[in-house]
């Protein structure tokens, strides 16, 4: 029985069609409508996805991991950073045009269930997953179960300030984790060094042809792999701030193992092996106390289209459907 | 039916008969041995409390809470930064000498089951607390459930990094949480505001016949109480790194409540007013995602008590000794 994940980023909205032991059969891709583009517009283009999907395959339910605060009914999106959602009763919307149930999860979420369902978390009984995007999303997974706090918007650990004064983040405050350690860092500070007309930059200059706004992340991990100091420098620079971070994150949760995934975490060793060092020199208590495994999410970039689908499973069978439609039926919101 | 709670600080022992409801009957106190001290005389002196208390009373179980990381199983204790415990057998060691049910909670677990169930957190499904003592206890109660983590030695906040390379921590890190919300910061603070020769230290100077060492806790709050503006200062500081610091873990843990507790509380609005403001400045997402109460605790310093005895509850019943007799003899460990 397949169902469908789709996962709504800051600059794609990637769909799968997935099975129940977490196989993507198929998958398709869109653009994500830009921020000032109207909920609607949006929906249109989750729908359009969708649509390609379930014209080729029978398809029981879908599950949206959407980058934002997602209501702890998860059927609303209270605010989302790179879209124009704002109290959007998406999942509401989203059923009434599909005709199939719709769950809807935060996207760091979805992907931390994958993990744990089908990943590098499997088996754990607490773990806590750090996605390394462009930001820094998060979620613990404890006895199988998500935590999704009181309102439905734990896990930001991206939003916890490392700095005082620090550098502004884009949620308005200063000093946010993922100001020093995220995809957006590394970028910002290669084309800091790129622009600095330092020799050292010298192999970033000849990869971008000198101009900061060709530089990407990519570039930067390439170049790492290659034997440039620079550039392993900078992912090391994003791997010490993520290992203290994780350190304070064990401190308040102790979890049996870490998950980090997201794109950045495709640098692999050049990125977790000083995340390492710096974990294992900050962690309080060290030497007194059990300490977790640091490990590399295992299902890449299609975790949140997978944990989406997964999330969604529950709804998929027959009798469960018609409940959702009852449920859904005797609760609906008035919708926009 | 009574239970005993025996809570274990850096100081002092505290020991309390205490009844379902939570109402302490009857207490006593000990100082805490040394750190240089045997473990057998820190036992000797939890069970003279406790022979003193169980002379006057039918008792039928004991909860002891420990200022340490005590293990997943509630037996050992890992570490304790005040006492010479590591990898303490604690509980099978005073249930050899009781003959009692014994159970070993971290003291910050204890304190804040005692609000849930008692206190300022009751009825709250993500409760958070935050306990300012001499340093920072904290724990999370979720759906009637202390969150202990995977070794047992989750919500250790007060070591969490909020200043890099900040002031050195006793748990051999720098730039801790509490290292700038707590009492000990209160103190070092206040002494370092005296003996800067500072006008503004006036009042301090009166109270304290200009001696640093004399200086405690308590002068500040009560001059601040009293209107003195340095010592008001003194606490809107703590209180504001307080903020900062819940504004962290509430976008970590998203709970309903955060409930702020330990000796420090006791400074009310004086703490709690600052607090509340640089929360309100710093949480990630305001105004876009519900907010929980910022609430003092309610039990004061009996919250440890309270908690370890409501805790060793389950056990007080005649089965449930027998069953816990059993299991203990069965998994006996070798002990001393």
């Amino acid at each position: 029985m397949l169902t469908i994940g789709v996962d709504i980023g800051g600059t794609k909205i990637a769909a799968g069609c997935v099975t129940a032991d977490g196989t993507v059969v198929d998958r398709t891709r869109r653009d994500t409508p830009g921020r000032s583009t109207a909920p609607a517009v949006v929906e249109d283009t989750i729908l359009d996805a969708v649509g390609e999907l379930t014209a080729r395959h029978r398809v029981h339910a879908v599950g949206i991991a959407a980058a934002g605060f997602v209501a702890a009914d998860r059927r609303t999106v209270l605010f989302a950073p790179h879209l124009s959602w704002r109290h959007e009763p998406l999942r509401d919307a989203l059923y009434r045009r599909l005709r199939l149930p719709v769950v809807v999860e935060n996207d760091a979420n979805a992907a931390a269930w994958a993990e744990w369902r089908f990943g590098a978390g499997r088996g754990e009984s607490h773990l806590l997953v750090v996605n390394l995007g462009t930001g820094i999303g998060g979620a613990v997974v404890t006895d199988g179960a998500l935590q999704r706090g009181r309102f439905g918007v734990a896990g930001e650990f991206g939003h916890m300030q490392v700095v005082p004064g620090g550098h502004r983040c884009e949620c308005g405050n200063r000093g946010c984790w993922e100001q020093y350690a995220s995809g957006n860092v590394l970028v910002r500070e290669a084309r800091a060094l790129l622009t600095s007309g330092s020799p050292v930059a010298l192999a970033l200059r000849e990869a971008t042809g000198g101009d900061p706004d060709a530089l990407t992340g990519p570039h930067v991990t390439r170049l790492a792999a290659d034997g440039d100091p620079a550039c392993a420098e900078l992912l090391a620079e994003v791997g010490q701030w993520l290992g203290v971070g994780i350190a304070n994150l064990v401190a308040a949760f102790d979890p049996g193992r870490v998950v980090v995934g997201g794109g950045v975490s495709e640098a692999g060793e050049l990125l977790l092996g000083p995340a390492r060092q710096a974990f294992a020199r900050t962690l309080t208590g060290r030497g007194f106390r059990p300490e977790p495994a640091l490990l590399r999410a295992a299902l890449g970039n299609e975790a949140g289209v997978v944990g989406a689908a997964d999330l969604a499973r529950p709804f998929a069978r027959r009798l469960a459907r018609a409940r959702y439609r009852r449920e859904l039926a005797r609760t609906a919101t008035t919708g926009r």
